[in-house]
């Protein structure tokens, strides 16, 4: 995974290239929260177009960013998501937002 | 749409039977904030294996209804999604949790 920035209008794009996995998300975190603790950024862009794959700890990652910038004031959000990172993100997300349970059997 | 309740173990579960839409979810939304005013759910279940389909205005009943109950201090969960509401929720609250862009012409 290799990571660019550019500034487009009043945003900044951070442009993710390759596959986000628990081996490599730490340099994601680590580029992505420098940038928000320098406090400059009003508009954070994760650009995804060149990832195919995000596992659970990239979400968590996008989560924790998404609200870093929210706390500080600022705007987030993911720019060109491929088919399978979508896919993988409405699961996620989903399962960040609802308990969902398939049977009674299920319930706690 | 009908509504049905049952009480299984310390869940109070609420029994949806049809279609969710603008023109019902008033029912639903009554229903179940009559409940949660009661203030003696600790946990609310929404079984869901009868509706097929359930609108943007449903889905914002179920994320008020959750809001409420954790405000509360209880719980909330969804039961038995049929796989075509599945798809819709999944769609709905990745809407709700990230702002998503197409391509960078259509960033703000």
């Amino acid at each position: 995974m290799d990571i660019a920035f550019a500034d487009v209008g009043s945003h900044k794009v951070v442009r993710v290239m390759g596959d986000v996995d628990l081996y490599n998300v730490g340099d994601l975190k680590r580029a992505v929260f420098e940038l928000i603790d320098e406090g400059e950024v009003e508009s954070l862009i994760i650009d995804m177009a060149s990832v195919n794959y995000i596992d659970s700890s990239g979400v968590g990652a996008l989560v924790a960013a998404q609200k870093k910038m929210k706390t500080q004031g600022g705007k987030f959000g993911l720019l060109a998501l491929t088919e399978d990172v979508l896919n993988i993100l409405k699961l996620a997300t989903l399962d960040q937002f609802f308990k969902i349970y398939e049977s009674e059997a299920a319930l706690p």
